[in-house]
């Protein structure tokens, strides 16, 4: 090799070793296309009637003395003894009035304010996994050190739109300080929107007094959005204390919480998909009036996350059929209530970053883009049932939402695209390399994978016959350099320092 | 561990060394939803303009003599020096007034006849591909033991509609003999729908030969079709003498020729998807105007496989956005035309059965099915740009036909799948672990995978820490050791060995 061909290698050895993923922009992304549907409107309205039964002539517990007033006031049928609720529609039907359809999310960086509505789509990370892992340093309990990295490295990725506070438990920091060190790191690790902890009134008081100090007082995170946090239902129909105390702060300040239903048809529902549907719509549909009753007006979004249970094994079923069809019938009855909606975009079932992990998530993430969901959780990272955050799962995830939002901006028809001079000018059984059309267009006409190969078997064997789960190790490490630290002025800086290690003196918080 | 519990450990090892896929049924697959549409109707209008402009403009070139008569015998412009063909809009429109828009391809079992058009979908296997490998005895080129083995695997895999005979390339039998040995090893080794060759008039009258030996004479297979084959475009704008050789015979039959432009944008049209397109269609309108100008009312199908190449390695861009965009519009061009559509599944860059290999070939599949695309090639097998058919892709790959198949069944709502009163009798907080509604539903209710692993992370160390590409291969073992030759009357089969070895002896056949 002469030296300049060496010379030329090494440049382009440099070139590569910057993920072309770093050159995405942050993008506001929309489903152009219609929503796709898998039930009739008729069938949308029979999910919706038996719901209204449910809620109607089962009911619903709630256990917490606070929400029984709430709904005594409002007119529910209270049993303060069993805590169960009965729910006339026209209760559910007067709340659904005063949900806002859409709503701006703000982020600490302006520039990645998400709006939360209509087509628009917003990929977050994966959630409340105890355990990462990576390709070196294998299995491992969370810790506070890997929940930074994963920060940092959402922080990167563009395609992401928001990061779930929870994204990974750092399990060597104690139970009672844990909310406080992950809300730090949240606001000076990162300058994007971001979902917080919803359990109990301890915890999310905390969550709303440090968004005040970072975005200047109760009146404005009042005014416009700041926080969001997922609020799971103990299905079947029940709401425990801690959610409650959750949804209640929350609506009070007027953050939108994810009233969002887990449900396994077979355990938490009959074993019938129709039967989960019914169930999830009810019982989201409850926790969505609270908000309305605590506050009217204050946005609240449609969670659907339902899927079947392994019979064979017991496990959630992630990433199958079943998933799917729900996933899609969740969002058609959150747009009959004209209500945003979350699902989710990576679930698997796989203990490795393989086929089975890849298939599983696009057999998770199709549906959700495709049924206009405006949140989808564990978009990236998620593995193993969601016990495990992946380094590498993570980066292999935001290639595959990339390519998404690349699909999703469709085609442009145009005299210019359909290039009928071009056609003309190379004719029959010519070839279009190195035209002056293409040289114009080339760069930026087509995605550019980061981790996917594309090089020929000769090449690929001779860099080390590296499988993605390989090659996506590589990418992360190359996308943590590139990692700033985003800026934030110092005395807000310090003033949450303060209020967190105030708190975490004080803290009596038991649980996580 | 007691005797007893070893016992029902081992009867639980039997069960499980049966592959649940085993047991799902061939099924007639349709697309109950809306097509997927990305183009407005506008824009597919301006795409049908470029694409007559094409025709009529710029025109194609027809290397053979006989097509190009064919043409001026129908009043296109024919310049017999340059082969170049000026083709006007109405002699198009014409031909496609006697296209069927719908039609079955019989397959030597009549329950495994198939239905090509409307919502029906049809999975087919990988084609082509020169190169085999599998895990134990890695990347080697086809031979015909393990053109045989995939011909075997192909047929016991019932999410598998329809046999590519191209399969796989087996480089061990002479170049002039493989068309009559793959034809015999299709008939005898599997019962399935089958695509063959194309190349030529010698060995497309062969494979007409075998088809009325197998199926009763020539009148029989003109009665209603029986093979099917791809005919692939040389684009830019040019039909070779082999594929229109192999056109004009399959036409003459009433054989469906699937008249498939194979176009990388940047490469064989202008570096534009939307070019792309346009000369996509005008070139694939061409083909299936010249086979009814051969025989009208002749079956055709209107072929897509058009991507980008890759800017930067030079290869075929596959399972990237651009290939998901270009299969949706095109289908959706078909459709304009009522024609039946031909797109790919399981399209890859990678090399190995790895997260690439899965999430690419879920990024051409999810495109396919929601275009009611009606013949889905590469469903199964591809790896490595097309140049390896492995056999843990395969088996990947079926186990993502399955899922699929799975949620195209859809959600059937009633009072029964909607079960309040299961709902009621468990009530809040309760479970539906062995209640009677789900003792009754369980076993059937849900997808059973066979390569997914749902066990626990213990489990799944304690069985050797397998990922996907590694289940995969056993589970292709268990199923071709589950694999039966379908029954042949022996007159037939007979007759059918007498004429490939007669053939073997007199085939002048240089190429395939």
């Amino acid at each position: 090799m002469t030296q300049r061909q060496n010379r030329g290698r090494q440049a382009r050895q440099r070139e590569r070793s910057v993920p072309p993923l770093v050159s995405i922009p942050f993008q506001t992304l929309r489903n152009p296309y219609a929503p796709f549907e898998i039930l009739t409107a008729n069938q949308v309205e029979e999910i919706h009637e038996a719901s209204m039964r449910i809620l109607e002539e089962i009911g619903m517990e709630f256990l917490d003395e606070e929400t029984l007033a709430i709904w005594n006031s409002a007119g529910a049928i209270v049993d303060r003894e069993s805590q169960r609720v009965r729910i006339e529609r026209e209760l559910v039907e007067d709340a659904l009035k005063t949900v806002p359809s859409s709503f701006t999310l703000r982020a600490r960086n302006p520039d990645r304010n998400v709006i939360i509505g209509g087509n628009h789509i917003n990929f977050v990370t994966v959630a409340s996994a105890p355990y990462y892992s990576d390709l070196e340093s294998g299995r491992q309990p969370g810790s506070l050190e890997t929940y930074e990295k994963m920060l940092r490295l959402a922080q990167v990725c563009n395609p992401i739109h928001v990061i779930e506070g929870m994204l990974l438990e750092p399990q060597d920091v104690p139970i009672a300080q844990r909310h406080l060190v992950k809300g730090y790191a949240l606001y000076t690790l990162s300058d994007k929107a971001h979902l917080v902890a919803s359990h109990g009134r301890e915890i999310t008081e905390d969550h709303v007094n440090m968004a005040c100090i970072v975005f200047g007082g109760e009146a404005e995170i009042r005014r416009e959005p700041v926080l969001s946090a997922v609020v799971n239902v103990n299905s079947p129909l029940r709401y425990d204390e801690r959610m409650l105390g959750g949804l209640l702060t929350y609506a009070r300040y007027r953050q939108p919480v994810v009233v969002t239903p887990f449900i396994l048809a077979g355990a938490m529902s009959p074993v019938s998909l129709p039967a989960a549907l019914a169930q999830q719509n009810a019982e989201a549909l409850a926790g969505i009036t609270l908000t309305q009753l605590v506050s009217p007006g204050t946005p609240v979004i449609y969670g659907g996350f339902a899927t079947s249970i392994d019979m064979q094994t017991g496990s959630p079923s992630f990433g199958g059929p079943e998933g799917a069809l729900a996933l899609l019938a969740g969002a058609q009855l959150a747009r009959f209530y004209g209500l945003p909606y979350r699902g989710s975009g990576g679930l698997n079932n796989s203990k490795t970053p393989d086929a089975q992990a890849a298939y599983e998530t696009q057999m998770t993430l199709w549906p959700a883009v495709l049924a206009h969901t405006n949140l989808i959780l564990h978009s990236a990272g998620w593995l193993e049932a969601g016990l495990v955050c992946s380094l590498e799962k993570f980066v292999l995830d935001v290639e595959g939402l990339a390519m998404m939002g690349r699909f999703l901006n469709g085609l442009e028809i145009s005299d210019e695209t359909l290039a009928l001079e071009e056609i003309a000018e190379v004719g029959p059984g010519g070839n279009h390399f190195g035209t002056a059309y293409t040289m114009a267009r080339f760069q930026d006409a087509f995605y550019r994978p980061t981790v996917s190969d594309r090089q020929n078997y000769q090449t690929w064997a001779e860099n080390g016959e590296k499988d993605a789960f390989h090659r996506a190790h590589e990418v992360a490490n190359q996308l943590l350099e590139t990692y700033e630290r985003p800026a934030i002025a110092p005395d807000v800086q310090g003033e949450l320092m303060e209020y967190v290690e105030k708190r975490k003196q004080e803290s009596t918080v038991s649980y996580f």
